[in-house]
């Protein structure tokens, strides 16, 4: 059997993808640039790609800073920086990319179908971070009846599954699933910025350093800065 | 008021896009060089983008061959010609694309939101060429659910419209809806593959001359053939 795993290279997606190979799927891994600041990313989602022993890696390339309306998209708009989980939590971050994970799944689903895979994992998780409209349950349950209903495959009765194992999971759960699995941290990449070395101090960094922390683990990746305000 | 056009270049997202613009909408056109077999259709969109005055038009790129799974996204899969209009209705085409709709309707979505636009106007029809599933109105309508629950401005209430005014038109009434518009055909490009004129006898072609033929009208395009074998 074969899935599409959605991998930007982070720690969910990396969970998700090992995951899904120890299931016994023949994975299919689907990379984006889509030019944003992070795209340091992409090697990361290459090497663990490579270390999972994937039968493909796609990366797909298109440029969202065309509209940008993102911090991720707009060089113009700051990385938010040490905020507090609550500050996180209280609204739509501006590192929301308009219907970033639509583009993604839609992609994954193109993928899935030309390949005749019957499942598409994407690593969103709805606890740690749930400021993203497009990580919910709900949301993730309309792109399941769009999968059903805008394909080949979905209209002759073989369902294409959105497969969301990290939904419900708080990020240290994450990572306890991922040390099982033996994921290799150091080749991950969450940063939001694009440098040598993980900033420490945006969101995304925070988070993870946050949760290794409260584990009592250390965070192989370098950073430049471990701010660990969050739960340390 | 904005709303974002998914502009082919064809017959019907060319009258789509003159229909807006005649509804006072600040219009925002969008194609895409998925590296198509007719990418040829993109100069005829940018044409058509110019006639009518957008205020923008984005031309997002990316490449579906990279799985292709379709004739006009691999080379390898011959373009059906000479068909009649059953043996186009009788199954799903070898023509349709992988999830093609829903990764346009996403970067739709994505320039809609950035944009601040209220609709997301798409050209489908689900009457004279109803093999593909993506346009149809129960997926049209799981689109909207997705576009709803997928974004910012959907969570706040603010509702960015999936419009399809061609949904439930024949091709004779689209072409009549035209003329009233001032739609100029001769910008148009139809065709599934990629000369310089069009072939006349792929499923797309041959819908599109016997509807002109019903109505006695001549089709300004240059056909290498006119085999109008449907309805003439």
């Amino acid at each position: 059997m074969k899935a599409v795993i959605l991998l930007s290279g982070g720690l969910d997606s990396s969970t998700v993808l090992y995951q899904a190979a120890s299931q016994g799927y023949e994975c299919y891994a689907i990379s984006f640039d889509y030019q944003q600041r992070h795209r340091r990313e992409l090697e990361a989602a290459k090497a663990i790609a490579r270390c999972a022993g994937v039968q493909e890696h796609q990366v797909v390339s298109f440029d969202l800073r065309q509209w940008g309306g993102s911090a991720l998209t707009d060089e113009a708009i700051d990385i938010p920086e040490y905020r507090s989980l609550d500050q996180m939590s209280q609204n739509i971050p501006i590192t929301y990319v308009p219907a970033r994970n639509t583009i993604f799944l839609s992609f994954g689903l193109s993928y899935a179908e030309a390949t005749g895979a019957q499942r598409v994992y994407v690593g969103v998780n709805a606890l740690d971070y749930s400021g993203y409209p497009d990580c919910r349950p709900d949301y993730i349950q309309a792109m399941q009846t769009v999968f059903n209903l805008g394909t080949k495959q979905g209209r002759e009765g073989k369902e294409i599954a959105i497969a969301t194992p990290l939904i419900n999971l708080k990020k240290t759960a994450i990572i306890e699933l991922g040390n099982r699995l033996g994921v290799p941290w150091e080749e991950t990449w969450s940063c939001y910025t694009g440098g040598d070395e993980a900033c420490g101090v945006c969101d995304s960094c925070q988070l993870r350093l946050a949760a290794f922390a409260e584990l009592g683990l250390k965070d192989p990746v370098p950073y430049a800065l471990r701010h660990e305000a969050i739960g340390a």
